[in-house]
């Protein structure tokens, strides 16, 4: 996989937006291989998620070597987060060295990115800038069920995810195994009412010391603080096993039986501080009838929760999801 | 399309059940079509559909007139019912001469009826016995919204649905020439909040003079009483334009449009006096995405609408569906 | 809905395509509403759509007539063919007066035609320019079955299709009644192996009298010519009742019961000379059982060719599709 | 899970066949659980499937241990195939001490099935007799992708199969890791052109050695021989990466993708020995787009082939498969 860069805009609409973008990537010499846009008209708002080619600008087989490439990634890897995030309230910056990485590559991300900032401010955009060849970090939460940590494991392992998976932190210790089998650290913080705000305290030194960007709750079953979800903003996935907004809260198979529902849903979103009310990424339905106990509906519902969750961590990591309000853009 | 009867039982669930109902058919020479049971061991219940042919016992073209056949049919149809209901609250008794009729045939459904009644005492059982040889009688209601009713009048007219529709009730005018089209008979009934009762009362008149058994809203924009509601148990079936119970009440595609949901649905189900709170017989969903508008959804959902509410009504008119507290059984 | 003008490009793939298009779109004071690309990097091949608001360009509400704009749409229509073709080996020339009309709106699409056509000779560019305000005009063909052409009309009269419908053409007399209900000139062409030729010269005959652009084979059981075809490139749409390229040819439903499938479906797709086997517009599939015999999955066989023949046809009249080789793309 | 006994029957249709069987269930004291039968009224055949409880026959918590019938089925499985097979060609008889280890039960499963060869040679069934205390001694085969091999083994771990699984075989090294997380010996058993017939041999030797009664093929990318197939009748299950009978043989993918489809599919199926042909267990989809290389089918499709691969060989366990011709009976 040759190393692309993705930029996510999104601003108030206004003409000649796409134009104006184009134009300058154009000058700029970059080789486009994805370009999507969509425009909210009730709410005047425009999106757009660029992806073009780091490498292999002008000649194909440029001689440009892979080991370097990866050097650049470990390097950004350990200056912190990769992307870029303006004029967003959350935004982070990206420290001085890690601009200067892609110089090494044909495209000159940070000209451009100097001279896109400029647009950028003209314009009101809120805008990310993203290399491929900087992998996000990412930490996996779990508890006692670990059919979503196993998958995701799997699939990571596999190579279906553009990531590092360095921390796995649960409040049980059945999954031991599995994280020493696909080799990640696993850290065990027990979580009881009286020590939330401790163990919370304990989670993100963690996730500092590993420099996480993303958290992925695989049924990961406490509650997270406002404070907590607030320092992750649009960085923490999570998996409701139900379709919402049906069955908010808690054992959502038993009220779908009890409702005698006919679908079941599972449902992956961004966590927000209100309980299962984040911006929903994606959902997915499966089938039952009056035959189905609850506990096929539990055993319907593991193929449900690993599929829309496992698209929700794809998707996100590869910089196609733009939040806006409650909702998400996802460009496919 | 040859006679059959259908048995449908629920019952609490005890050794034997099938052994003694099958027995007792086969003593009586039924040739079983479709059998199928459902026990729901958390509550101790036991269901059962049985059909089995009325003509044709013993050899093949034995030759009954399909002729004589749909004269029974029309006998019965003009006796009200054809549905024997016993043991249930709702039942309505059918009237004498109706069980004289599959006489006709070759299965001695009115002598099997006599028997079985004798043994479904003993075992507790709540049970309906219908012909197919009299056609149930469908009455629908619809709006200004008409596209659910133009597909349940293709369908029918098509011979999807095995039943007489003898009257289309609107507080619109909009469906005139649909109705004209299919020869049914229209009946415009305004409704005011001030004229409701008035309004029910006269649609419960025309109920009456149709001789209908199965009301079916196509998209009726009116609340029924819950006093109207009790006159049809089981027998009246709505389409709501979500996936229940999300999303209950007024304009569910503005609400799902707000949520940024990624699937809609549409679910049909009997009436109750909750509103959008009845046994849901059918539900199917559809995928959409962030260029969707709330027009887009209202489209998309129109299809969903058609399938479900058009499912709900075959299979309730092929009496595979079940009621028991708030959930359907719905044998394939 | 005010009328816009789509743009389709196919072309070889190069740097700045889409920034020399939107510059000049923007150059032009186009009001973009939906842009979106494809690149096939295999063939080196760039896809683009791009519609935008012909009126109300600059101020909203601007006093541009809303009748003005449908005399316009009328106009065009006694023109022919709305869509301008060029560089594609089937065009077919707008006539002089349409490229006038648009003239009336606020956006210039004359003139942009004009300098479009120059960007496009540069970079090889295969296009289609059409304005909403010119309806296609569109022929249904049908045998003996009638739930698609029923399922389109319907739609169409509810405003689903962007379109003009002044002709059915059948080699049965079942579709009558739906013709006159609907409002739409029915010509009954028998068709019979000898008088093929025949009945095909007499069917070119009415669509160029009717000035058809789009032909839909609504379950039209006759295989057109490959000269026919010729006649209508990528302009004729048919639905084939199964999942092609599985059981191409006659009676799929019965070869899908004889292979023992769990899933059954349908495809709408352009008709090229080859039977079956035109680039591909929609699938869809529905689960099926062991329970289900030929005329059960003819019967939910029904709902899934509706649902893809419906779909095809909105999707080309809204300008969405693009072929390319054998294949489709469909923009969303 | 308390143990049960399943009786799957086939037999020519004729009266009062479930009639007989309930009855005789009935006065062995059997508490039924499932039943579901199903009649092919073209071919006359009628199929059927009763699930009851093997201990807790008149009283519930009847002081029957659970460490008792665990080793009944330890001893069973100690024994061989733990289902009696009659009347089909492939029948493997059950040798004589598993009929008597049910007698610990309170279910006299012994007394039982005496009596019912009795009615089934009279009724000419084929039938099989299956007690769950018995767990099925599963092989998993697999090359060198692991999708589907990682999918099964986690959910043999988290309860989702009814069996063992000692074995596996692969012609690849690359599951070494995975046979080890999970306990399962692997042998490894390389296969060439010129040396099929031996690893066959071989493969055979191993699958009588370790006692096995069903084979998965879990994406193994070689083609057994009839004589191989023969020696398993019913009970090989692979899973095929297209929609079958769409896209037969090597790289199904690429030949979606070549031919345009809007879906891709895949299926699980009993193997016979024409490739991809056997009879259809299970068959799901999922929607494509223009914009999806190989690469993205083959992505997608791991999805799929994890879905129906794992539903087949559940439901082959919970012995809900009958196959007859080259089709399946799958009871729900």
């Amino acid at each position: 996989m040759e190393p692309t860069a993705v930029l996510l805009i999104d601003c108030p609409d206004r003409p000649g937006l796409v134009a104006r973008v184009a134009t300058l990537l154009y000058q700029r010499g970059a080789n486009i291989l994805h370009a999507d846009q969509h425009q909210d008209h009730e709410l005047g708002l425009f999106f757009m998620r660029v992806e073009w080619a780091l490498a292999d600008v002008g000649a194909k087989g440029s001689g440009h070597p892979a080991g370097q490439q990866s050097g650049v990634g470990d390097l950004g890897r350990e200056q912190g987060p990769g992307a870029t995030v303006f004029g967003s309230p959350a935004g982070r910056k990206m420290p001085g060295p890690a601009t200067q990485s892609p110089q090494a590559l044909h495209f000159d991300l940070a000209a451009f990115e100097r001279d896109f900032a400029l647009l950028a401010e003209e314009l009101e955009m809120h805008w990310t800038l993203t290399s491929s060849a900087r992998r996000p970090r990412v930490a996996l939460f779990c508890s006692q069920y670990l059919h979503c940590m196993a998958d995701l494991l799997e699939r990571w392992h596999m190579g279906e995810f553009r990531c590092d998976i360095p921390l796995i932190v649960s409040n049980h210790r059945a999954v031991e195994k599995l994280a020493a089998f696909y080799g990640v650290a696993l850290e065990h913080v027990p979580v009881t009412p009286a020590t939330r705000a401790e163990a919370e305290a304990r989670q993100l030194e963690l996730l500092a010391a590993y420099g996480i960007d993303v958290v992925v709750l695989a049924r990961y079953m406490q509650i997270l603080s406002a404070d907590f979800v607030a320092r992750y903003p649009s960085a923490i996935i999570n998996v409701h096993h139900s379709f919402l907004p049906a069955f908010v809260g808690a054992r959502p198979y038993h009220a779908a039986h009890a409702r005698g529902v006919k679908l079941i849903g599972a449902t992956s979103h961004y966590v927000t501080e209100v309980l299962d009310d984040g911006p929903i990424i994606e959902q997915d339905v499966a089938r039952i009838s009056h035959r189905d106990q609850v506990e096929d509906l539990v055993a319907r519902g593991r193929d449900l929760e690993r599929i829309v969750l496992s698209r929700a961590v794809r998707w996100h990591l590869d910089r196609r999801i733009l939040r806006y309000g409650n909702k998400t853009v996802v460009f496919d």
